[in-house]
Formats: C-alpha cells, structure tokens, sequence
C-alpha cells in the first residue's frame, strides 16, 4: 500500500538474518507503537555501535577500543591463542568462561565454493602474532564442517615452521546428546576418542 | 566479553517480535559487518519513520501525512468503512487490492484478560464517521478469535442506531485448506455457510 518511508524501513530490515518480509512487517508496527521506548533508543543504540565499533588491529575482535579489551586484559595467558571463525564464536567461548587465553578472528573459512582463499582470511597478523615468541599454544576452535576441518588443517600446517602447540576443539557426544540423535561421523569420533574412566 | 555498545544494542533487538538473544546477537554481527551497506541505512530509515509516521486522526492507520492517503484519495469509496484491529490487518486487506472503500483501525480488540475495554479502542471517532451520514455498510473484519468476534458482536450492537448495513467477513475454508486439517469450528461455519453451485 506503499507508505514510503514504512515500506523503505520493512524492506531494510528484511535483509537481517532470521527476519524475513512478514516478521519485519510486525517489527516495524511494533516498532512505531513503542516509538519512545523502543524506536528512538534503538536508533541510539545503533549511532553508538556504527560510530564506536571497530575490528581489534591485532585479533580482529569487535570492540570501541583498540586492541580490544581482551587483547589489552594483562591477566589473560598470552602465551594461548585460541582461532575462531568468526566474533560470534568468541562470544560463545567467553559465555563459559572456561578459556583465559587470547583469541584471534579469522573472518571466514576457507571455501572453494565461496571463493575464500587464504588471502581474504584474517591470517597474516596471527602468522606475526605466534611468531613474535610469546605464543605457546595455538587451540583451532572452527566448526566441524568440511569448511571448518579444511581450514583448521591449513593453518595447522602453516604454523608447522613455529615453535607452537597447535591444538582443536574435540568431537564428540554434545553434553545432553542423545546417541540415537547423533550422525555416524560424530559417534565414530566419539568411540575413538573415548577416554578411560 | 561486555562490549557495552553492542550488548545493549543485542538487548533492545531482542525484544523485537521474532527476534530472541541469539538471533538479535548475530543480527547485531551482520549489521557491523555490513555497516555502510546495512547499519547506515537502516539508522537513516528508521529516523525518517519516527519523524514522519503518525496515525491518522480519521481512520487511525499509519501514514506520513494526516489524513492518511487512504482517507485523503476520492477515488475510494467513502460510503463503505472496513473495521480492522491493527494496521498489519489493514495491510494484509490493502495486498489482495480487493476492497475499494476506507478503513478503520481499531488498535486492539475487546478482552477481558487483558483489561481493554471498549473505550481503548479507537471507537468514537469510528460513531462519529458513522453518524456522519456518508456511510451506508460497515464491514466488520476483525479475527476468528474469541475477542474478535466478542468485539465485533459489541461494535455491531452500538452501530444498530445508525442507518448503516453491518457485515463480517465469511468464515469457511481457507483456500488451499485441506478438510482433515481443519478445526470443527470452521468445518460447522463453512458447512452452514455452503453455497449452491
């Protein structure tokens, strides 16, 4: 029915990921019934990431400093770098709280079918960072796609020439997996990976 | 991982309608990394509808102008209101291009559980436009729901005094409906409802 600037916004806000035309219809309605609470802070919320975030220069990290508040945490093992494919993975490893080390962002994977070589990766500066000497342990924390798997063993094998440990995520049973669930690839790594108890 | 920024910006996507915290978190990654493309626009889209999108002071729908482009365009027909519970509903109406009269929004139906009484909803302006004598049919297309049709039975009821035809839309089965799929109710609705060929 073409209300320009409404059609304009639902068409924008279509493209995000997990919102298609009809979602973002009820976004935007929502969105104007709820202008003071909800449309104008999140217009503010938006200035502020768009004139503040930035790629960290040494992992790749987003943060409104740089080197981001992880690279610059002096109580963080440098001597751990642990590689993601993407800031999204980071933020899921920083959720557990399980790793103290530092990150670094790949941007990617590499992918023969996207066109994805090595040089549009985020590689060079990690190649830099583990050679600067203060890196012991590099954990390949990328996804188990074939993807993924290539990746990790590229650059597995770049850093071959470094006195580095280099390490990946293991497979296995995710914690509430039920087996009859689970693919063949993932149980056979499961039974051969199984640990003594 | 508390980059503020972007946290608070996750927070305030998450409570769009279809979007939880994990889908506003890599909505939020997208955006960054289409900033020019994406973020910009979207900001710019959005504050072009909370500056020039109000409701209609005649009909309540959503325009950048008061009276709206429905209630302003002489071609429609002014003898003839649609009562619809939102904006969304009047847009589904506008797509099928099928119905040529004006509008009414009423911003809610009846409900009991939720506290709205006749007198939230946008009532009054809707016995003012129809006392004022243009209107010869009121077509009540409110939803199939318990409040919908309590809320058209009640507007029904109030426009008896007025010289106007009411109606509701058909109940029966939806196109590409299949019988066995069907609730009883419809099947009741459309069955009473049949229509000789």
């Amino acid at each position: 029915m073409a209300v320009n600037d409404i059609d304009r916004l639902i068409q924008i806000l279509s493209r995000l990921p997990g919102l298609g035309p009809r979602s973002a219809r009820r976004a935007v309605l929502f969105l104007i019934k709820k202008r003071e609470s909800l449309l104008l802070p999140l217009i503010q919320a938006m200035q502020d990431v768009a004139s503040s975030i930035k790629p960290c220069s040494l992992c790749g990290n987003l943060d409104d400093q740089d080197p981001c508040a992880i690279c610059k945490d002096d109580r963080r093992d440098g001597g751990s770098i642990c590689v993601v494919t993407d800031v999204a993975d980071l933020w899921a490893l920083e959720r557990t709280a399980a790793y103290r080390g530092r990150y670094h962002v790949l941007g990617g994977v590499l992918s023969a079918l996207d066109g994805i070589g090595p040089e549009q990766l985020n590689l060079a500066s990690l190649y830099r960072r583990v050679g600067s000497g203060e890196v012991k342990e590099v954990i390949l924390a990328l996804g188990a796609t074939v993807d993924g798997q290539t990746t990790a063993h590229y650059v597995s094998d770049r850093l071959q020439g470094f006195n580095v440990a280099v390490s990946r995520l293991a497979h296995g049973v995710p914690v509430g997996g039920e087996l009859d669930y689970l693919d063949d690839g993932t149980l056979i790594q499961a039974l051969r990976a199984r640990s003594r108890l």
